[in-house]
């Protein structure tokens, strides 16, 4: 079109990051390596602005996580301590190893794992609506359990120890009791709160108490 | 713990799952298919419940998206005409292929395929916090450019087509001018509305216009 243009004057969001990572952060050495989630294009540009990285289009990450690889993750054995930036692009080769590798790098220290969540957000980022919820509290979970057993909600009673997911699933689903068990997730001054948006109907210590003298 | 209980009582996720999808939803014939992304638990609870479903543990879909993928799931050939829900659940074996598939099955006759923030989104959502884009209208990209070319703001202008990436990373980056061109997304009528969040300072009709006699 008549407009006289190099190469390096073309400033695509991988050259982007290329150069914030190396001019901008600029990290001190040797905490300046970045893992890559994403393609070739990435780790181009990457090369061009001298950035350490590892992950990318590493053919040993095309594979499924082993119980070696949850391991060695938990316990930091299998990171790079030089890893200090994360970088997401688009990737067709996306995998559950290599989302953990990152999770891992962007938490440290923190052995956590991706859940269900993480692997289902892509489709509701894409569809760009919610999807129905199945777990508690929703009720779209609780209107399931009512058409399976066909029970009658007056006369029972939901148990569990995690007042906004238990506790808020039986009282939003109108069941007749709601029974809270001190061993868990939620504490006695958790629903004794002024603010407190579920307060159970019930508690006990543990949930041996219910069964008398059994344990 | 003294509480007598048959498997068939205890109620996960992926049972509620099946049985929302199959006495809840109760979808009509043909179209009652699930495509399932997610391990063999969730595949277990819909077999129970006589839903029919394809994804899954399904071994032919482990694999890298090709070419001809791209095709098939564009123009429906590679699709289940069945399908009438997609469910999603923790599935360690996430790759781009069953995200595409699963996205196609969403939007039905709307030939897109995931993009980098599709990828990336995940991790967003496992840190809680969002990353630092690196795209326009990211000022990020923009400290990045005058990183690497040392340019005057004031003697620069920003040519773009699109008013809420490319005239925006221009204004709020401060350069001296911005130039709207008409040939793409945004139309001379959005920067004249009286809403109009961001006003390019000059337009043409087509970028070859700048050339002269050029095209």
């Amino acid at each position: 079109m008549g407009i006289p243009s190099e190469l390096e004057e073309i400033f695509a969001s991988a050259y982007s990051s290329a150069i914030y990572i190396s001019r901008i952060l600029n990290l001190p050495e040797p905490r300046n390596k970045v893992f890559v989630l994403g393609e070739s294009g990435i780790e181009q540009e990457l090369r061009t602005e001298n950035v350490p990285f590892i992950g990318g289009t590493d053919p040993s990450l095309r594979r499924e996580i082993t119980p070696a690889d949850f391991a060695g993750l938990a316990d930091g054995s299998m990171l790079d301590p030089d890893v200090g930036i994360v970088l997401a692009g688009l990737d067709f080769h996306v995998n559950y190893l290599k989302l953990a590798m990152a999770f891992q790098y962007l938490r440290r220290a923190n052995a956590f794992f991706p859940g269900a969540g993480s692997i289902s957000i892509p489709l509701t980022n894409m569809i760009g609506q919610k999807p129905t919820a199945l777990g508690k509290p929703s009720q779209a979970m609780m209107d399931a359990i009512e058409g399976k057993f066909r029970l009658d909600r007056a006369r029972t009673c939901m148990v569990g120890d995690r007042l906004d997911t238990d506790i808020q699933f039986g009282i939003q689903g109108g069941l007749g009791g709601t029974l809270a068990v001190l061993t868990g997730v939620s504490k006695k001054e958790h629903w004794e709160a002024e603010d407190a948006a579920f307060v159970p109907a019930y508690y006990v210590d543990k949930l041996a108490d219910l069964g008398g003298e059994r344990s």
